[in-house]
């Protein structure tokens, strides 16, 4: 089961793994499918270090790297990424600091430990050319995908011109358009149930509105896919891949607590929000205090894309480290779309990937004899 | 192409239309699916006028009904209709009504004439059961479907002991397991992106959940189905139908001023709202200065159910008989979903009829092309 744009990357399986964990990469890749490494929030040389294990690891297996890729504006290359957190450590106002500080004491998060204090700004376009440059030298990575918005002409330029394919993610018609003017190999389209951030349009009305609309580029669905039925209704309307992100968090080889696994076992597709509580732009997440916090009349509003995911970078990692202290999961980021409902076993990727497949088979033969009846 | 349920009705193909237009009914039964009235909002005289025409056009083809049977509660059968309408017309505040009459008036919405004053209270008890009962009488009409909640036991037996199935829509979970515990036949499984009174899960995430929690019972798969494609992805999950109500808004044989069609046509799918300003209860569709305008700070608030509904009744009528005056679109009621965005030519009930299952074939036969290769 190869569709025309898994030919052209290489992979067996049409299914994109989105994750944050390395683990999951070099799994999802091994069984068939493609990791994409969740690169946002990283380093150069972090990645480097991520990289390296995946290229160790991963056999002859391909991968991909998403980061945050910006429009570049006049005078940005003038500006260091020291002189860019000094800016946005002023402009964040001393009110919201502490009220986001006194959630986290009351609910006893602890403190993130003395000397590993570094501060990555990841929505930078300087921050992003540098992982592009790093995910470039590795013959293995052979897709880059940007997270937010249309790449700039010159990022598209120089990964291309290593023959490797990039693309973006789209939650609206519009913006899917703008990256196939811009000249992308293809697109992610997220519906609206998807976990970050997506748009208002749900994934069964946008999807073929967007492959419509700018074919014969190929389309990547996103948003609602955790099993074998909700890919092969990706497939049945003419996407070219399934893209995945939420169903990984509960997988044995993700990097993540068990107090922020059992938040994601225990939820339903109701218990989701999309706030911008995080990240400043409406991204989806479990519904919690933190969220209901920023919404409040008498609290800060939540600060405009990066200010308030700079702001709560903090609060972030340390509740993703010590997602078991206190009521730590009260106020916890735990980003998600509303497939979490279906999310309740954990297990390996391999077996994901696995059970992904022979659903989508046992749904196909179903549909395939209801058409031949009657 | 039957399915199961599709047998044990007795039609062709799994599409059921539902409309508040008789000829709709008529024509897609004739092409092989399945009309229902919806005939919240009509008297049973009415309803019966409606029916004879149905079954004096429908030849030997079959329909169906829907209405909103609420629950019974203590004492409703000593109230009649007339106390009823004494009862909400009180219930009203004086702000409200002038808030309502004075965006009309500004639109230049003409006055609903003289002497054509009947006022119905589909949202009642005595109401529903009358509507139930002409139905019963016939024999065309094979299937009763309850617009909100669980019907009333009695109500179910009646209908089930007259030979005919009985099912409800849900657009929680929840609501579908109570329907099955109370014994229904079916349930219309709706997504957040459905028009009229949709829950927030949408329909990629809550079908299959659905399907799985209230097994073996069959689910009609609603809200986001306007095309073959969107069909086939339906009826991967498992749905035994697809239930679709948007799409015959503005087909030919839909009664609908040029206007209001022009606002559909018009519309993207970003071009939807849920709002409780019509009815009181959450429904989705085309945002507006209407809708707009009743959540503002400075405006009344929207009534519960069924006092908003009964509010606004005048306003409901009034932009739908003379959509194209004024700026009426601007405050007019256009209940649809988020696929309004794909509807942007009018054709007849055939037409899309065949357009569903021509696309629906060829999605299937390119989705088996791809999993025979690689």
């Amino acid at each position: 089961m190869q569709t025309e744009f898994c030919k052209q990357l290489g992979v067996e399986a049409p299914i994109f793994a989105f994750t944050h964990c390395r683990d999951v990469v070099v799994e999802v890749s091994k069984a068939g499918g493609i990791g994409v490494l969740g690169a946002v929030g990283f380093t150069a040389e972090q990645l480097k270090e991520e990289l390296d294990w995946i290229d160790a690891h991963i056999g002859d297996h391909i991968y991909g790297v998403d980061t945050a890729i910006p429009q570049k504006y006049e005078g940005m290359d003038k500006t260091s990424p020291e002189e860019l957190v000094a800016m946005l450590q002023d402009a964040i106002p001393e009110q919201h600091r502490k009220f986001a500080e006194k959630m986290l004491t009351d609910a006893g998060v602890p403190a993130w430990p003395e000397g590993d204090d570094e501060v990555t700004l990841s929505f930078s376009a300087i921050q992003a050319q540098a992982l592009v440059d790093e995910a470039l030298t590795r013959p293995k990575c052979r897709m880059i995908v940007n997270a937010l918005g249309t790449p700039p002409e010159d990022v598209i330029k120089q990964v291309q011109d290593s023959g490797r394919l990039i693309g973006a993610l789209a939650g609206r018609l519009k913006h899917g358009i703008a990256h196939k003017n811009a000249g992308l190999d293809f697109v992610v389209c997220q519906g609206g149930e998807g976990g970050g951030h997506a748009g208002e349009v749900s994934s069964m009305v946008l999807w073929p509105q967007m492959i419509d609309a700018i074919a014969p580029l190929p389309v990547l669905a996103a948003g609602g896919i955790g099993n074998g039925r909700q890919m092969l209704a990706a497939m049945s309307m003419g996407a070219q891949g399934v893209w995945m992100g939420s169903r990984w968090l509960i997988s044995n080889e993700a990097q993540a607590e068990p107090a922020q696994r059992d938040s994601y076992k225990s939820a339903t597709s109701e218990d989701t929000i999309r706030s911008c509580s995080f990240t400043g732009k409406t991204a989806r997440m479990l519904k919690n205090d933190w969220t209901d916090a920023w919404e409040r009349e008498d609290t800060p509003d939540p600060l405009p894309m990066p200010l308030q995911g700079y702001l709560t970078f903090d609060a972030v990692r340390r509740t993703h480290r010590y997602a078991g202290s206190g009521d730590c999961q009260k106020i916890a980021f735990n980003p998600v779309g509303q497939v979490v409902g279906q999310m309740n076993e954990e297990s390996s990727c391999r077996d994901i990937m696995y059970d992904l497949l022979t659903e989508y088979a046992d749904a196909l033969d179903r549909v395939n004899s209801i058409s031949s009846a009657g």
